[in-house]
């Protein structure tokens, strides 16, 4: 490395540490923050145990009790991870009996988790003409995917973990392209196909059997007023078996989508909708123009 | 790990292992299933013996048998995987003899695959004004990545191999933002920007000089009926020197869309048009207001 | 392996060996490209260096030095990586010449780098009411990691690094789903919320406190003309304080948005707007049709 670079680097690195106090506030001293690469390790091990024989190294498959003892491994991890965490709003021994009890909790409801996970891969398997066995679901969906974390995360949201059920949701948004806040309040029989661009608010609502196509948002009408908002609800309810087609978004924390309503591909819906409704964009028309091999060939 | 956590854990393990036995059926009995990990592996090495130089270890680089050696063992490899997915549809012995003529005759294709994708080079090459050079969109450009896995996947899907062709066009889904199925049918010098996205279904039908941009749909018009509809057409057929902007969706499984059309962003388009016809959004028409200072504070 | 398939592989290996002859222009020879893992790697560093105690490992965590420690290794590494890339549009001599002017250079603009991202973590905090602290949006948000790549590789971008600034914005594209390309200029305090399906073309300016929502488009109004258009602007330019909801297209070089100017989610815009206006679709009017049962069957 030449000189110019290595002098480059002292200068900077100097001024980059000072500029660094400003996040000194964030971190407190000699306390460690959760560990994003743990994180995603714990959920990949959480979603293993949710779907035994599939996931799993090849050892682990041949031995039934390899279940228990990644779920205790994970859960002796995430109580390390989720003390950190709570230890940015609370202090230490606090955060350790907080974390513990979380964690138990968490634990407890794991096997409900696991059920209301077997009714996604159902409608997943029976909703796509192309989903070829229940087993490419649970391998290659990225709706099951992006579901299975957000039921995970969903748990230790309600139980008010701070920093790590969004830094679930994230990696499942990184996976998938579906954002699906842990927050949100979701039925059984979920089911979202494709999913590239789908955003669901923190504060969503959603029945059983509802299916969601790629590019769907459930989102607030406007957030200019920040923080102001936090804690309200901003984002829709939809009914039992509500179908919201490809790129149709649906917003603001009043609008409340029936059961049984077929939203179309594009829609924009910022009321409430009766039961039993399909709305479609009325015109969108289209116009249709010859082209000449000139104009072809300037276009 | 407190108590709390120990006995939480012991309970659920038990209740999850015996919920499991719900997948049973899934996973033949001292079977095991493909390897998502080894896939993806598998993968990359057919990436990288497409494009050599480009993305091998440098080791390899210097030496031209390493292509040899490479394909020699993603050969092997993915042999042991296709027999995993054979074994969930048939007997063993019967999965070992279809796995080696699969694997055989793919392997004769991969030449063809690779003269293919020199052409997606090119129309990405001369599509892209920012595309500086042919080695930045061999590195960098996801459209090529997307398309590279779905060529790869396809000749597996043609060939009959289940489980995998989906696991690999969903690895490419999940970098790329882009989802092509492995069962579309695409010609030579395709061309997808951005991507993020993009939905190409199952049955759809693409010619030579296509160009779609980022959140095009070629999808099913319904897919209510789910698993009535295996193998029907759902999905249009595009002619040559189509071009579709971003937003589009083209759906249905009787729609054509003829040679040299145009298809403007946001278009919904659900019926065929004939050859060299430019379609657009007749109004989307927009309104201006404009905002007082008090206004804008309230917005 | 079966002599079949052993068969199939030294026919195509043979083939493909000298097909990959088209390459051999692209890649000197004894010469190695750049190595996109590595410069991934460098990618996650310098985001590490940005957010001191965010992204290392523990032991770094704990020693304020390692910032000027990560900064040297990944100076160097970048270096043998800039001299690969350059060495592809310019002899061995200059290249290594110019590689380490730009290294540098681009050190010593970090510090730079590091407070205007301090106002991008501020803007992305104040403007989601579901960011529930500073330390959230540094870890999870997708559009802080886009924001931090495209600004350092921006950097990079400016310097006339080639090949390198593209390898890390499609590093956070994947990541993300956010492409912005490392060419566009961008102001501070700027917002991307949920962020995937984002597109940010390469000549496009932006002013100060804007705000975008998923799947908004920065582009061009058609790319036909290829690289017959290398350099030209392309793309708009927005004011500052705009904010551009979900969906919305902006496209055109010469295409203003002025200050303070509200763009509606789907707004199709391909001309300019003064300031303080508010653009919406006027009405993409939506139908509503009540469903009987037996609809609702075969609907």
């Amino acid at each position: 490395m030449s000189n110019a670079i290595r002098n480059a680097v002292s200068t900077a690195a100097e001024k980059m540490l000072s500029f660094s106090r400003t996040y000194e506030n964030m971190s407190v001293s000699g306390h460690k923050l959760p560990d994003r690469d743990k994180i995603v390790e714990i959920t990949k091990k959480l979603r293993s145990v949710m779907f035994p024989g599939f996931f799993e190294t090849p050892a682990q498959q041949d031995n039934a009790y390899a279940l228990g003892s990644t779920l205790s491994s994970v859960s002796a991890e995430l109580f390390t991870q989720a003390k950190a965490a709570l230890r940015t709003v609370c202090p230490l021994e606090e955060a350790e009996s907080r974390a513990e009890s979380i964690v138990a909790e968490f634990v407890s409801r794991l096997p409900e988790v696991q059920k209301i996970l077997a009714t996604d891969v159902e409608a997943l398997y029976s909703g796509d003409p192309a989903a070829m066995s229940r087993v490419d679901v649970i391998f290659s969906y990225p709706g099951l995917l992006a579901i299975t974390v957000y039921r995970l995360s969903h748990v230790l949201y309600t139980l008010g973990l701070p920093i790590i059920p969004r830094m679930m949701t994230e990696y499942a948004h990184e996976k998938t392209g579906i954002d699906i806040n842990a927050g949100a309040r979701i039925g059984s029989y979920f089911f979202i196909d494709h999913g590239t661009g789908v955003v669901i608010g923190e504060t969503t609502v959603i029945g059983d059997y509802v299916k969601l196509y790629q590019g769907v948002t459930l989102g607030a009408l406007s957030t200019r007023k920040g923080h102001m908002l936090e804690g309200v609800k901003r984002h829709p309810t939809l009914g039992n078996r509500v179908t919201v087609y490809a790129g149709a978004s649906i917003l603001g924390g009043e609008t409340e989508i029936g059961d049984d309503c077929l939203i179309g591909s594009n829609a924009f819906v910022t009321g409430s909708v009766p039961p039993r409704t399909r709305v479609s964009n009325k015109s969108c028309e289209l116009t249709f123009r010859k082209m000449d091999p000139e104009v072809w060939e300037n276009a």
